[in-house]
């Protein structure tokens, strides 16, 4: 194959390769593998796709490879709820549990469950399969989206390689603007993730944008295009029903969601109930044929502190528990979507309610923001409700960037928001002790302690952030291998003091309370005896 | 009095002046009053002096005006906590109150049980008086601190000032050069807020930086020397025992605490317990002559996800607690320091152990952060632990810069710092249902809701940033009072569909469930004789 130019990122992150796992049946599962000094290697997960190989030959107008061909190929229709339960491990099961470090078994039996999906459209084969559930590590999504003033094609393919090459696990395309189809069929067919859509933003600009004039016809063709096209996962804002409508009347913000506030306009224009609704079983059945996972969405989400769990937010997901079940008994797959602006304190009652009233259904929450006073700072505002929500249970976080609520997000601010949920999940993949999680902290704190900066460079999150701020202080070279770093220069290291702290208490057998207590007087006297002077390298600096 | 050209950032933080609230006995109490569109106003907080007075007169050589010199001139020598236990309510306890909104009463009560500390060293007349308590806002404090290279007095001055305009609560000074003594001078002399400081530092200059020349009396003179400055709390590792150092041997990363090893450090060398414990009775007695406020420091805090809650850290954390009862015997208040680096499901057992051991002692806990992997991001890493840590009770936050672990912080990581950690510990506030916290939120959240922009801003914790931010992608003015974000733009707009929804359903009486319910057959056929439109402003844009 001949390598094209491409249009788009490419190439390793710094201080790593991509590398594939090998697994049964020829499975290959990428890895990004971290190089480290000391000559072992540290393997993390990895969504960027060819994008990051070594001998990336990318063109964006021909798209990746179509890795899923085959087992879609070689299959009757179903989903993968249907082959969970059928106990047929999948493919997709198999390659999630290589990705996880888990057992085959355990994907199949949580999604058979309804616990986790396995987001995968037939017609999206380019899609490396990765699973959404409590069990399994918590996920990210990036929003991306063309608008009506930019819309280069390839700009919006950039996007979400931009968001996969630091992490993002999942990429939902909003487009609104002229190009929407052709767009969201270059980006598919680029993509190495799940791509969600909101399809009532597409329809709703076949109606000339007037809520009013929608209709399920003018709906279910749009899911249908985008079903064929590809789309993994749909938002489907089918719990906003009309007798909700006026339990927002008193909010401080009222209705936030768009879809929320598209279909509340049309229930109210036509006191009828809302067509996702009325239409839910027919819908389920074109979602069925793709293996189109629903993501049901809150379209009666809190938009700000004052409004979290109010009565019409909880009467919404009560529905979505109802739409839940329908779906499952036509073998859908289904995530539900959470706040968006929750304190603290009433952040658990959202795991607590949807689990109970969507049989477990993976949750798939936007934050939330734990507080509304730092506009230009929701990213981290987010992340603190984020990494609770998730420890918690949820087991999807839409990102938010430092611009929500203010404009438009840039290349930086993108970054920015992927590496910050990234740090929530991997927060909450901590505290619910995922069996690989802590492993990368320790690699990194380890080189931390040894002073072996590159290798702790490497090993986070943002490896050029970390040289970056490194070298503002200590630019010189030898400064990354120094055993001292510029918060307290070469004379004065509590880390190095500590080093010393160990060498000495191991060379002279004071490894326990019991034997340093035995010791003290005697070693008083050798110590006396010395001159009274602990021969403490730093010390002599 | 002639105005000096100050040499430290001066004048009213963006859409703010400074006001001030009287109270009984010609107290006056500083906030920030906020100025809003529909005419009201909104008054927070605020911590940063006369600098943002609207004819402020600074002049760093001369100081601040001794605000509390009056009061400290008309009683007898005591502390805060003597007097509480006494039964007087003092003019600083009064001040307290007016700041937090709540009754004097309870302020006396929290500083009697030793919940809670006013730390306000009588030769620190120049400070505001603030309480840090489990029962109160919950505070931040910034680190400042000349180095080796650059300490240019009026520098630390304009950090101290630049900390405090943002929010933080109180200040460390963690210098370690050679006009440590000049410099913490001016920085007294100029500060509206508590100081503290790590006198184990500039001891240790004074030996050379060798910590096995370390003695008793260097250090005690130190003490007095700083207590005589004004400092209002100081660090003090006496929990760091010898029989504890063994215990580090097998961590990750050892001690990171600079004060820990050098603790450490000496008590090695000499084989002797720290004479920071075996002197405690003294230092308290020191300390009480000015009301400097014990911070017993946490030596052997973990430095890594690995050695959070281990047999180091929760031994030292029990000779606290025997610490704290010998101070409080002693009339001396107390703050207890807490970690560091604590995984989300480990957060809340610190302040569990840390009330049980230490009395109710306020924690003052370094993040902690939540996660290892993401140096660059630690502002971030660290207030998701600190939002859980101050939610279940602790007091005060210690900053984190992004620069934490890989260099030194510059202006603009301040700001970032203390912004992050004033929204962790908003966050906590709200959670602990604060009664002035939500206000603030709802006040612009309002704002938001309807389209008042330059409202929204100047509510933020940081307006500068908002407004920048907002003016990348919509700069023009108009905008700024436009009823459309750039998000969706003019034509499509959810917010503005909401009004819409919100005007329309009580327009038709349909603001209960039971009113729509019952109008729906007779609505719908309504709508269809006005042609089948619902006329939203927004559809004809």
């Amino acid at each position: 194959m001949t390598a094209v130019m491409p249009s788009v990122t490419t190439g390793p992150v710094r201080g790593s390769r991509k590398a594939y796992v090998d697994g049964p049946d020829g499975l290959r599962v990428p890895v990004r593998r971290i190089a480290l000094s000391t000559g072992e290697h540290h393997d993390v997960y990895d969504t960027s796709g060819p994008y990051t190989d070594d001998d990336a030959a990318i063109d964006v107008h021909a798209g990746l490879a179509p890795l899923r061909a085959p087992w879609i190929a070689a299959r009757e229709p179903g989903t993968q709820l249907s082959y969970a339960r059928a106990g047929v491990v999948t493919p997709e099961m198999r390659f999630v549990a290589i990705r996880e470090g888990v057992d085959a078994e355990l994907v199949r039996s949580e999604v058979a469950r309804g616990r986790a999906v396995i987001p995968a459209n037939r017609r999206h084969p380019e899609s490396e399969p990765m699973i959404i559930g409590k069990r399994f590590l918590v996920k990210v999504n990036a929003n991306i989206g063309n608008s009506a003033v930019t819309s280069a094609i390839e700009e919006e393919v950039e996007k979400m390689v931009w968001a996969t090459r630091w992490g993002a696990d999942t990429v939902m395309d909003l487009s609104t603007g002229k190009d929407i189809h052709a767009t969201r069929e270059r980006i598919l067919r680029n993509s190495p993730v799940p791509i969600g859509t909101v399809p009532i933003y597409q329809a709703l600009e076949k109606v000339n944008g007037d809520p009013a004039r929608l209709s399920w016809e003018v709906y279910r063709d749009t899911v249908v295009e985008q079903c064929e096209q590809g789309v993994d996962y749909m938002t489907v804002h089918a719990g906003v029903l009309l007798r909700y409508v006026p339990l927002t009347a008193k909010r401080v913000t009222g209705i936030v969601s768009r879809g929320g506030s598209i279909m509340a306009a049309w229930c109210l224009a036509h006191h009828r109930e809302s067509f996702l609704y009325t239409h839910f079983a027919e819908l389920c059945d074109i979602l069925r044929a793709y293996d189109v996972t629903f993501s049901l969405g809150d379209g009666l989400r809190p938009g700000s502190i004052a409004d979290a769990n109010d009565e019409a937010q909880l009467a919404e997901l009560r529905t979505l528990g109802e739409l839940t079940a329908i779906a499952r008994s036509k073998d859908v797959q289904v995530m539900i979507e959470g706040p968006g602006h929750v304190p603290l304190h009433k952040v658990d009652e959202n795991v607590r309610l949807e689990e109970e009233w969507c049989g477990e259904a993976p949750f798939y929450t936007l934050g939330p923001l734990a507080t509304d006073i730092a506009p230009g700072y929701d990213h981290i505002t987010s992340a603190i409700g984020a990494a609770r929500i998730a420890q918690m249970g949820t087991a999807m976080l839409c990102y938010v960037t430092p611009k929500e609520h203010l404009g438009l997000p840039d290349r930086d601010d993108v970054k920015t928001g992927v590496i910050t949920y990234k740090i929530a999940a991997h927060a909450a993949d901590l505290a619910k002790e995922h069996p690989r999680a802590q492993a990368r902290d320790d690699a990194l704190s380890a080189a931390r302690f040894e002073f072996r900066w590159l290798d702790q460079f490497h090993l986070s999150l943002d490896p050029d952030t970390a040289l970056a701020f490194h070298d503002e202080t200590l630019p010189a070279e030898p400064a990354k291998t120094a055993h001292f770093c510029s918060m307290c220069g070469p004379k004065f290291c509590s880390m190095r003091i500590s080093q010393d702290v160990r060498d000495y208490a191991e060379a002279h057998g004071l490894t326990t309370v019991a034997a340093i207590e035995a010791g003290m007087a005697e070693k008083a006297e050798e110590f006396a005896e010395s001159g009274g002077r602990l021969h403490l390298p730093l010390a002599d600096a």
